[in-house]
C-alpha cells in the first residue's frame, strides 16, 4: 500500500452529542490554555514513539476532536480550531467534524492553507496587537526535525512554540474516562533462526558504527528499530509487531526501557547478558543520569527525524554533545540478511496464495450471480490470509474499493453497502503479519467486461510496474531515479498519479519503513537485502481507480560478467509477490517484447510458486486465468 | 559540458627547478605555521566569490603548489601535503607535483583519502599526542555549508578548524611576484531589450520574496546572481561575463560593491536611481555598520552553500539575526524570460551552425588525406565560434579529444601532437559567449569508418538522450527522476556513466549555474525558461568515449487538453542546438518508433534552422549528412 491508512467508523450514533462532546473537551483545553497564558495548543495524531499505527492511551487527538483518521494534526486557539488533513480524509474530516466548529483544512487543495501558514498568520495578528502568540505544545509528540523545520518557517513571525512537561490532553482525558491499557501486551524473542543474526553481532556492529561516528551513546526511540536490535517482538501496536519501549546503546552497555510485567523472564533470558532491562518510565532520567555521571561530555547521537524534540530538550539539560547524525540502526535494518529474505519470501508467498484463492472465491461468485459488498471482498482475502500458518494479523487495514470509491488512494473501511457491479474496477490492498515476515501486495479487477478506457490505463500502469519490476541498476542508484523511470512512459500519455512508487518493508516489523523508498524524494541508495514496493497507480475521481502492486527485494546481479562498464556491482529486482494480474484488464499488444517476456515469466512463476501448491480444482482455474497471457506471442 | 575544465600548461621549463620552488613556498608557509601555532593550513580552489574559474589573482593553490587545473584543493601540514583531485586530473596532478613531495589523493578511487578522512586521522593522531590539531583557513574560501559539513564529520575528533583574518599565500605571493590586476575590466550594461526585464522589477521582486521570508536584509556573493540582478555584465574572470563584486539588498535600498574605477558612468547610469554604487573594499564594513545601525536586529538571509564562511562570521559579529534560506536571486535567474529564451536560442543558432560548419571543414579535411590534430580540430571550431556576429569569448576551454583521450570527461588542453587516425572518436564539447547567450554542446565523431561496438555504444547513448529529449513530464518533476529515464534503457544493457545527465545553464552567464540540473542530487524541480544541458556519455578507458550533448529549455506543453490526469501543468523540452549526429555511428534499426520520429524531427529542424542559413555547398554537405536519417524507414 502506498500510505497509511486506518479504520473510520462513525464516532458516536447521537451527531450532534458526539459534536457537544468535542465542543465539550474544546471549552475545557481553552480554559487550561488561560491559565497557562497561551494563544493555542498542537494536537499532532503522533505518539513518543513517532507511530503510524498510535496505541488507544495515546490517541489523543482522536479522543479530542473525534476524528478517526490515521493521520491529521489539530490545531486550537482561544477562538478557531483547525484539523490538517491530506486527500484521503477530506470526506471523512468534514463528517466527523460536523458540528464541531472545528475547520478542515484540506492540504493539497487550492487556498487551503497548511499548519505552517497558520501559525504564521496568528504571528502577524498578533504582532498587529503588539503581543506574542504562544503555541503549546508536547515535545515528546514532535520530532525534533519537524520542530526545526517550524522554527525555520516562523523565524521572524511574532509567535513563540512552548514546549511543556505535561500534556493536557492526557490530563483532561484521565478526568473524562479510563484510559485505555499501554504497552501491556506479551513481548516474545525471534530465535536466531528466525532472525538471521544474533544480537550480540548486531550490538557490534551498532557500536563499530558508532566508534566510527565518534559516538558515545546512541538513544532509540522508534520501536522497529528497538524490535530489530533486540530480535523481539511484540502486540503493543496496531499492525506493526512492536513493544512500546526506549534504548540507550553506549559502547559497554544496552538499556532496554520497558514495561516489565509483560516480559517473560523466557523472552529476557535471550538478551539477558547483554542488555540492561529496567521500567518504561525510567528512560529519561536514566539517559540524564548515564550522561551526566560520565566524567567528560558524552557524544550522544540522535536523528531528527527519528528523535522526538523531547528527547532532545531531556539532552539538552545535561551535559551532553549532542550529534544529529543517521541512524545505523535503521540502515541495517533495512538490508535484509538471507534468512530474513527467505522469511519474507515465505510469508509473501502464503499471502500471494492466499490473495490468489480470494481472487477465485471473488470470481467464481461473480460468476455464479452472487452479490458482494466491499466488506464481503475484505472478508473473504482476510479468511484467506488466517487460513496460512503463522498467521498473527493485518500488516494494516484492508482496502478493498469497488467503482468510484477505488479512485480514493487511500480509502478507508470496506462498506458493506457497496456492492461490485458490472464494469467497476475493483481495488484490492491488503498484507499480514505472518510469523517471520510482513507482506503487502495490491490487485485491480474488472468487474465484469471491462471497458476499452479501463484496459487502455490498466495497460499503462501495468507497463510502469513491469518497467521498474525488469530494470536492471547499479549500485548507487536512489529511489528518486527509479521513480522517474516507473513514470516515464505514463507520462508520455499524460498520465500520473499522485503517491509516490514505492515504500520500504520490514522484516516481521512495519509495512512502511525507512530509510529506502521510491520517490522523487527517496535519496537513499538501494543496497542488496532491500525490500520495497512497487505500486504505480491511476486514479481518476468518479471514474475509479488502479493499482498494481508488489513487494521486490534487491539482488546482485549475478549476470555480472566484467564487461560492464563501469564496473561496480549490478542490481536487480526480485518480486516476493505471485498473484495473476486480471488478464480481461491487459492488452498484450501494447506492450514491448521485454515487457512481456517479463509478463510470461511472471506467470510461469506463480504456476511454479503458487499453482504448484493447490488443489486441483483451484490450480485449473488458476492455469486457465494464466493461460492468455502464457500463450501470447513475444513478438 | 559535464563539469568544469581548464588548460593546463606546463608549470616550467625545468621541473626541478618548478618542484624546488613549490618545496621552497611549502617551506615559508610552515614557517609561518610554526608563527600562528598552527598544525596547517588549508588552500581551496576557489575565491571570495566561490567562482568556478578564479581570477589570476586569485589562484592561491595554483601559485603555492603548481598545479594548474580547475578543482583540488591542498591540504598542508608541518610535515606533509596533500592535493585532493577528481579523476579529471589525476595524471595532471601526478605530473605537476612531481618532486614537490605533495601527496596526491585521487577521490574516487579506492584507498585514497578524502580531506575528511586525512582531517580525522590527524585528530586521532593529536589525540594520541595529547593534544589538538590547529587546521588554519581564510574563511572567505569555504562556504558556510561546506565549513558546517566538516564540523559534521570532524565532531568528536581532537581538532580545530581556525579561521585566520588574513590569507598567507596572499602575503608570501605578494612578496614573490606582483599580484595580477584583478577587478578591472570594464563593466558594461544589459539593455532592457536584451535582459528582458528591468533592474526596477527585478529588485521588487526579490523584495517580495525577502518579505514573505521576513528577511530584512539578503547579502549575494556569487556573481552572476549580481550580474543578472543588475543587468550587467563584466570580463573579469574567464569565460563567465561577471564582474567582482558583493551586493547587499534591504527593503529600500540596493548596495553593490565593486572597483569603481572601470564602471564606466554610462552603465552605472543605468541602475544609479536603485542601487548605491560603492568600493569594493567597503563591502565587509557597510554591512556590519547596516546591520548594528538598525534600530533592533535585523533578518540577514544567507545562503550556506552560496555564501562564504568569512561573510558568516563577519554577520555573527553584528547584532544580525542571521537566517539560512534558498536564495530567490538563484531561482529567479534560472527561470529565463521570453527574451533571456529568445536570445538564448539566437547564440546557440550561432554556435550550431560554427559547429556544423566545424564538422564540414573536418570532414572534408580527413577526405582530403589531411592530417589533423586535436589543436586542429579546437582551432576550426573555435575559428567557426568567432566568424559569427557577437562573440565575446569561449563560455569554456573546448575539449577536443581523439582515441583514448576522449574517454577523459574532462580532457584538458588539446593537444598539437594527438592526430585523428582511422578508427578513432573523436569528442568535441564546446561553447562560447554570444553578446546576449551562452552555449554548450557536445558531437562525438567517428573517424574513418565506425566498428560494429562504436555503433552499439553510440546508438546507446543516442537513445538516452533522445530519451529524455522526448520526454514529457508534469509540474513538479525532479532533475533526478530524469536522469534516472535518461539512464534506464543504457543500464539494461549494463552501460552508465560517471557524471550527471546535464548542468543548468545561464543566459549569457555561467554556462553551470543552479539549481536545476539532471542527476541524481538534482532535486529542484524543473520550471519553464530553465536551461539545462541533457549530456548522457559513454567512457572506456584505452577504448574512447562517446558524449552527445544539447541544451534544451523546459516550455510549458502547449498540448494540454484538459483530460490529463491528474489536471496539472505539463512540461516538455526544446532544443536550443541544431547539430548533426554523426550518422556512420547511428544503427537507426536499434531505435523505437518513437525515437526515430524525435530523430527525424530534428533532423528536419537542422536542415530549416541552420541548413537554410548556409551557402550552397555547406547546404549540399549538411543536406548529404541528413539524407540517410530522414530518408529512415519509422517502423
Amino acid at each position: 500500500m502506498s500510505g497509511s491508512h486506518d479504520h473510520h467508523t462513525s464516532n458516536a450514533h447521537d451527531p450532534n452529542h458526539a459534536s457537544n462532546l468535542v465542543i465539550h473537551k474544546l471549552t475545557q483545553l481553552r480554559h487550561w490554555l488561560g491559565t497557562q497564558g497561551l494563544n493555542g495548543y498542537f494536537v499532532p495524531t503522533t505518539d513518543e514513539h513517532l507511530n503510524e499505527y498510535v496505541p488507544p492511551a495515546r490517541q489523543r487527538r482522536q479522543w479530542l476532536c473525534g476524528f478517526t483518521g490515521s493521520a491529521g494534526d489539530l490545531l486550537v486557539t482561544t477562538d478557531q480550531a483547525w484539523l490538517f488533513v491530506d486527500a484521503r480524509y477530506y470526506e471523512q474530516a468534514d463528517m466527523e467534524l460536523a458540528g464541531t466548529g472545528i475547520q478542515v483544512s484540506k492540504l493539497g487543495l487550492d487556498g487551503q492553507p497548511t499548519i505552517e501558514k497558520i501559525l504564521q498568520n496568528l504571528g502577524d495578528q498578533a504582532a498587529q496587537r503588539g503581543e506574542i502568540c504562544r503555541i503549546g505544545l508536547d515535545p515528546f509528540t514532535i520530532t525534533l526535525g519537524q520542530y526545526k523545520q517550524w522554527l525555520d518557517k516562523l523565524n521572524g513571525y511574532n509567535l513563540e512554540i512552548a514546549s511543556l512537561p505535561h500534556n493536557p490532553i492526557d490530563a483532561l482525558r484521565a478526568a473524562a474516562e479510563l484510559i485505555p491499557a499501554f504497552g501491556d501486551r506479551e513481548i516474545f524473542a525471534l530465535a536466531e533462526t528466525m532472525a538471521g543474526e544474533s544480537v550480540a553481532t548486531k550490538l557490534q556492529r551498532l557500536r563499530q558504527a558508532m566508534t566510527e561516528q565518534k559516538l558515545a551513546v546512541l538513544v532509540l526511540t522508534k520501536l522497529d528499530q528497538i524490535a530489530w536490535l533486540y530480535n523481539l517482538r511484540g502486540r503493543d501496536v496496531a499492525c506493526n509487531p512492536v513493544f512500546i519501549s526506549y534504548s540507550i546503546v553506549t559502547a559497554d552497555t544496552a538499556y532496554l526501557f520497558t514495561n516489565l510485567e509483560r516480559f517473560p523472564e523466557s523472552a529476557r533470558a535471550t538478551i539477558a547478558d547483554l542488555v540492561q532491562i529496567l521500567p518504561y518510565g525510567a528512560y529519561l532520567s536514566s539517559l540524564q543520569r548515564l550522561v551526566n555521571e560520565a566524567g567528560s561530555p558524552l557524544s550522544v547521537g540522535i536523528t531528527p527525524n527519528q528523535t522526538t524534540y523531547g528527547t532532545y530538550l531531556a539532552l539538552k539539560a545535561t551535559s551532553a554533545k549532542i550529534i544529529e547524525t543517521s541512524n545505523p540502526v535503521e540502515t541495517f535494518k533495512a538490508q535484509k540478511n538471507p534468512t530474513e529474505i527467505a522469511q519474507m519470501q515465505q510469508a509473501n508467498l502464503k499471502a500471494s496464495r492466499a490473495k490468489t484463492l480470494a481472487l477465485r472465491e471473488i470470481d467464481l461468485a461473480l460468476t455464479a450471480g452472487k452479490k458482494l459488498s466491499e466488506k464481503d471482498v475484505a472478508d473473504i482475502i482476510e479468511s484467506h490470509y488466517k487460513a496460512e500458518s503463522g498467521f498473527l494479523e493485518l500488516s494494516f487495514p484492508t482496502i478493498a474499493a469497488t467503482g468510484a470509491n477505488s479512485s480514493i488512494v487511500h480509502y478507508g473501511t470496506p462498506s458493506a453497502t457497496a456492492w461490485l457491479k458490472d464494469g467497476d474496477l475493483l481495488l484490492i490492498d491488503s498484507g499480514c503479519q505472518y510469523f517471520g515476515g510482513t507482506t503487502d501486495d495490491t490487485r485491480t479487477l474488472a468487474v465484469g467486461i471491462p471497458s476499452a478506457d479501463q484496459i487502455a490505463k490498466y495497460t499503462a500502469v501495468l507497463q510502469a510496474h513491469i518497467n521498474v519490476a525488469m530494470q536492471r541498476f547499479p549500485k548507487g542508484t536512489t529511489g528518486a531515479q527509479l521513480d522517474g523511470i516507473t513514470r516515464s512512459a505514463m507520462w508520455q500519455k499524460g498520465l500520473d498519479f499522485g503517491h509516490g512508487v514505492g515504500h520500504g518493508v520490514g522484516a516481521f516489523l512495519n509495512v512502511h519503513e525507512g530509510p529506502n523508498g521510491i520517490s522523487k524524494r527517496s535519496h537513499t541508495p538501494l543496497e542488496p537485502g532491500m525490500v520495497n514496493s512497487v505500486e504505480p497507480g491511476y486514479y481518476q475521481p468518479q471514474w475509479g481507480g488502479i493499482r498494481i502492486e508488489n513487494l521486490y527485494v534487491v539482488l546482485t546481479d549475478p549476470t555480472e560478467d566484467g564487461t560492464t562498464v563501469p564496473s561496480t556491482p549490478w542490481y536487480h529486482w526480485e518480486s516476493l509477490i505471485y498473484i495473476p494480474f486480471d488478464p480481461k484488464l491487459i492488452d498484450v499488444e501494447q506492450l514491448t517484447p521485454p515487457q512481456k517476456q517479463w509478463l510470461k515469466a511472471y506467470y510461469q512463476a506463480i504456476l511454479i510458486k503458487v499453482g504448484s501448491t493447490l488443489d486441483q480444482e483451484p490450480k485449473t482455474w488458476l492455469e486457465n486465468l494464466c493461460a492468455p497471457i502464457l500463450g501470447a506471442s513475444e513478438a
